[in-house]
């Protein structure tokens, strides 16, 4: 019954994000959009629901969700965050705020953190590998759309140790959504940017050093595609030992065989972005090059839902015990 | 004066790399096209000619032609290479017939080869590394596109021995003309494809390991991007021994500071496959990573310019003792 | 529950119709994919299902499945059509062999039609228009894509006689996939075809006269945009008499005031095909131009959606007494 | 001789029409880019060439350049043309001021007109049809991109009187670099915008109306496509009197008959905005709709050559008694 769904409010609802939000939300059987803020569209009404975005008022939002989705900028989203843990409102930040547990290494990457008391209680928000901690969570930095591929693609070979540690490089390719709504861009061009220095670098160093139990250095080097949606990374890795392809397949499909977003391809086949487009999926391949021994994981996304909304949808069904697929049961859009 | 010009003919001129030699050409100040073949539009008018296309005639051809530029698949060009030989004629060969020195290694990618005699004679065409060569041959094999974008990335660290030569990797990305004019596309989608086997592994690598003077290994992986022309790749390797950027732009600068197409961008530039859009540049700039010791190269380049036609008229300037730029000296078409 | 779900299969299911019906259907409350059909991909697993392609069996198909979706080029569909209709079951044919009902029509645009009697049982599968009908219907007969966007733009101007009826254009635009999977594309590029005898025309012209109680024509100009999805048809005609915006508006909102996928846009706001990507929506707004004395219709639509099975399992929830939204209350994809 | 050269300066030339001028200039056998200014980017190095790019100082530029491009936004254009004047150095104008001769008119569409004693200096710089008034001309207004392509489609018919005029549409579609520099993109995403209300109205109108030696109103709806470069305008018309296809076309080669840049096609050809990409060409069909009268003539350019920059440098070559078509010699960049 309606009145049973749990209210949910997004904050910032005026950008891809928030809109990404709107669309997996709508159709979600569990949750009831009761709210979506927006200073610079204050008073129109939200695409997609009944709804008008109105002025970010914390108490006022506080008396009618039950859960905020934060959709602000990082540094933005640090305080309002903080305004809602303190009315005891569950919290999904899809800003960087909350994602790096030391506050030092956020600095060095981000600017002042002004709420490192409340970077303690925050949980990285990768239901694949820290699914329990969410369930319990208040509040949950959901990870950025690079490192959600890149993590993903890794996780298995860092957690069995089959790679070298300090030979790890991810070429990663992104629509031009990722850039946000106010990019321009060039239909026929196509660059890397930031290699070697994106702000993502140190969320995923984080999450591959616990995974590996070691501390983790990566080269990262983000390109952008003049496509609209998806994350296709191309991660390259050195075998710690002698290994064959059927070894890595079986590794990663033990990995992720619960997982219901994760799908490990047939031998041969490769991920492609709009396989994912709209879906909460990750697809991964595994190729195991004895040439040049190395081994190289595909893995894409759809950086708006895994990459970003779907993957903070996937954080409140845990948070609330509702099925994890819940409103996010989708079939890729194709083309 | 026009009949000083001298007169070329096109083998299969009606796929995308005919078309660009025409494009080309037809403002070369020394050149004149003789004659244009394709057997499935033969009687049709050549677009941006006053030709028709006839089918190929190889007597007639030698006749009215000094210079051919061969645009066949593999297998059916060396046929036709061969027979041009016979006449004299000076051939231009786009396919990768004769670009493989070795016959076994061109068998074990492409099959079988009829005409290993000419192997023997013909140059790799790439005029940044084998310019005297050129300038002599009388059967020249074009280089392919995405080894000529990887080939001048890696030349100047390989031939000084700044860096290991068991650790290149290249992560390339090419607009979809590299497909040919048939293939499919979707405008939002982005993938690899032939990960670690693409064919145009040993010609790099022969060239490569010629360079560095030992044999080289490299990790090639390919992908797709929805976009028309252009190739970026993006070059990983590790250094071996320490160096600092400014080291490293100066090699750069150094090893092509006579080369009219290639351009070392200033430090913290991007090269952009607009920025070389119908022109025979190749745009490379340099990053030093310390975190993770690694030295990484962006390449871009046209793929149907510098990456195949431009690349063909270039050296057929050298092998005539033309100013090598005539009919090159394009600015890009941007966007 | 599940096993109370409407069976139905999916004849010819590889192409785009068939996967997004696919989509759609895994979604549906009420419907329940039994089979998907294809000669080429008999064997291979259905993308989004636990299926596997089938070859066609019309008694095997006839005996799990209470409804068939035909997804096969016309002439072929309508012998599989007649054949399941033989079986008792209820077909929705998304080609264009049973939309037109004159026999004679038909032919001169598509050539020979084998059955004839089955025409006068065909329902016109467009609700907006016939919606008691296909209540009753056992046989409809999908629209085209541009048909639906155009007819759906002019519905209310020729039901109120508000324009001329001899002076109708429109200029219609849309993605590669309504030429099918295997359509060639440039990513840069911009052209008309088929302008004025494009085999979607009679078709439109039935329904318009039908409409409008006396002969259409119309001229139709069809135009493929470098995207994957989206129709937008501008549509010009001339008031009948003297009227204004605000009287065009009233008539539009009153004609669409039930409908569930009709949006009339505010004035001044135009319908882009991002805003219906992925949903059964048609955005509307209408312009009136006083200078030349014209009245300019847009109208937006998903090609895939809207324009092929969306509608198509629209008219499934009519004739199976479920709500007319099931399985279609989607949010648009954006970007 | 290099020092023989027309020394031309370019105003405005970090934008598109300026980076689209350098281009073109730079193969130019009688012109010399003897200054670019550009107030945001003055101090960097010009793309394309050795020079600077320098803050406007019109005494000094003066006294280095003999005929100015102006590429500033309309209004900042009509006092730097007035100031250039005042030096007797000859101008094009790429902005609208000078396009439109009645002020009130202009003033209507664009705002204050300051300079409207030099209205009745400027020549509306289309050679097609102005050809002998530019070439004694010191001020040149270079037509927009849309009308370029909507006044050359039409001309022969008015010109003839062939058709009604009072029932001309246009529909015409034109890639992004249309919007500017700064605009942003969906690559997935086709739209309408400023249907019958566009700036560029009332300048079509005026040469259409002197062409046909009456007022004309036309209705003009533009659309942007998600692509880089180039217009496609269909252009509606209703024919005067009965006639044929044969003698359509023979009425087109005819007046455009000594045009180096209008391309008729073949029956049954269309125009595509890629066989035009990066010339100043214009291609044309006609096809007579005899079910609905009208006759539709398609037409397209590249909005930055033919719509712009090329046009501007057709127009300087007239102004300097160059062979028309210097530095304008180019065949399409395909794809």
């Amino acid at each position: 019954m309606a009145f049973s769904k749990i209210p949910i409010a997004i904050i910032g609802g005026n950008g891809l994000t928030g809109m990404e939000l709107i669309r997996i939300l709508s159709g979600h059987p569990q949750a009831r959009i009761a709210a979506v803020t927006s200073r610079q569209n204050a008073g129109e009404k939200v695409p997609g629901t009944d709804l008008v975005f109105e002025t970010l008022d914390v108490s006022k939002i506080a008396s009618k969700a039950k859960t905020v989705f934060i959709c602000l900028p990082h540094h933005e989203a640090m305080q309002v965050a903080a305004d809602f843990r303190k009315k005891g409102i569950k919290v999904i930040d899809l800003s960087a705020d909350f994602r790096i547990h030391n506050a030092k290494e956020y600095e060095a990457w981000y600017g002042v953190h002004t709420q490192t008391v409340l970077l303690a209680e925050a949980i990285y928000g990768l239901p694949e590998l820290h699914r329990e901690e969410i369930k319990k969570a208040s509040l949950v930095a959901s990870p950025g759309c690079y490192p959600t591929s890149i993590i993903l693609a890794l996780a298995p070979l860092l957690a069995k140790k089959m790679i070298l540690t300090d030979q790890i490089i991810s070429d990663s390719k992104s629509g031009v959504s990722g850039a946000g709504k106010q990019a321009r861009v060039e239909v026929e061009n196509f660059r890397a940017y930031n290699v070697a220095k994106h702000r993502h670098t140190p969320e995923m160093e984080q999450e591959l050093s616990l995974l590996a139990g070691t501390d983790i250095k990566i080269l990262f080097s983000p390109h952008l595609v003049p496509m609209d949606r998806g994350i296709l990374s191309t991660v390259y890795s050195v075998p710690s030992k002698k290994t064959s392809l059927s070894a890595l397949l079986e590794v990663y499909r033990k990995f992720y065989a619960d997982e219901p977003f994760v799908k490990i391809l047939p031998e041969g086949v490769s991920p492609q972005t709009k396989d994912v487009r709209g879906t909460n999926d990750c697809h991964i391949s595994i190729i195991l090059d004895e040439r040049t021994n190395r081994i190289i994981i595909l893995s894409a996304i759809d950086n708006l839902t895994k990459g970003a909304s779907g993957q903070a949808v996937q954080a409140f069904n845990l948070m609330w015990g509702f099925p994890e697929t819940a409103g996010l049961e989708k079939i890729a859009l194709i083309p």
